[in-house]
């Protein structure tokens, strides 16, 4: 019986990859990772220097959601997909092959390989392999510690509807808000409206070729990508 | 004039340092790190294996904060030590020497490096390697997914006092209590208010060889060191 690994390869720069990371890549017969149609796969395009002619690739491609359905039919359509892809995977793993499912980031932090996970790590040996998350290369790009001493720290999706945004935001320490895509407007607001909006910064594809880094007063002409967030760093650190 | 690094180790596995870590570590005439008294500080001990004849060691050793001291006297004295620190830091740099700090998990998620950036990084040019956190290790070592989809995750020091914990951790999609220590009891009784105790993990030096993970309603008996921390998955993984 093969072993399963979920594989944290981390926010975008090869480099920032772990040894153990490049290891188990490098000894997996099988490499599976996940893109969206016409994509190559934030994953992949970050591994694929890494790749050697012994490996066995498995693209498992998302389903096309961008087109108006309903929650449910969504949510079937999906859970179908890491249903397929599970048994995909879990058809090497019988055959004895070992399987790294790449994810960028760190797995246990917003990753799809948690549906893999969920659906074979009863079945079969498994490990999962840690990750810098784009939070951590977030802050590194910015030049801004984060959060510190007895802070808090709160991390949370952008794509909260906007009432929501503003009470999470309301009285944080420190807060990181992921997924920025289209709410970078939404987001401004509630940082402005909760009075945390000086400091904030905008960090797009953090550790990427394409990184860019802005205080988040200046993005009125930004179109966020979805791998963007924004950062509202914590103010103990000046204490000291 | 120098460059001064601030270089993410991660959670204690060497091999869960990254790549761009080895190499800057590698390639930095100077090495400095902190460690408190009578200790070869967690840093110090993961990046030992790759330490060479060429390296320097600037070891900045913590005052001794063990003994009841008022909290003013306390944060003068730390302040002063972190000056001190940062001025042999700059000695070097002024001289022409690269520093690597190094520092356990994500030098700006906690991390003591942050003081140094605050007093150096005006003055020198200076990069920051992100690392990967106790807290991805931490789920990683549980097998536990984090946090998923639309749900929020909030990081807590465990020593804040024991009614902001519980107030901290109520109606949490997803939490993680660092910094545990002495603080155990109080965490797994305001746990247990919010109702939030059941699936909830203790992990104790994640990634390292000691490395211990238990539920946390079994840890009535742990002494639990300051680097253990306790996980609070979100549900939302299940929903897919």
């Amino acid at each position: 019986m093969g072993q399963l690994f979920g594989v944290g390869v981390g926010p975008g720069d090869p480099e920032l990859m772990t040894v153990k990371a490049r290891r188990v890549l490098a000894s997996c017969p099988v490499i599976a990772y996940f893109a969206a149609r016409r994509s190559r796969g934030n994953g992949f395009t970050v591994i694929e220097p890494f790749v050697e002619e012994h490996h066995e690739l498995l693209r498992l491609t998302y389903p096309v959601t961008t087109e108006a359905v309903d929650r449910d039919t969504y949510e079937r359509s999906i859970s179908a997909f890491y249903d397929r892809s599970a048994a995909s995977i879990a058809a090497h793993l019988e055959a004895g092959r070992d399987v790294a499912v790449v994810c960028e980031g760190d797995p246990f932090f917003y990753g799809s390989y948690m549906y893999i996970h969920q659906r074979l790590s009863d079945r079969f040996p498994t490990e999962v392999i840690p990750g810098v998350t784009s939070v951590s290369a977030a802050a590194a790009a910015a030049g801004r510690p984060l959060v510190s001493m007895n802070e808090t720290l709160t991390i949370l999706p952008g794509v909260l509807p906007p009432d929501e945004l503003k009470q999470a935001m309301a009285g944080v320490d420190a807060a990181v808000v992921m997924k920025v895509g289209r709410r970078l407007p939404a987001i401004r607001d509630a940082a402005e409206a909760c009075g945390i909006a000086e400091g904030a910064v905008y960090v797009e594809r953090a550790s990427c070729e394409q990184e860019r880094v802005l205080p988040l007063a200046d993005t009125e002409d930004v179109d966020a990508p979805y791998f963007s967030l924004v950062l509202i760093p914590g103010t103990g650190i000046t204490e000291r």
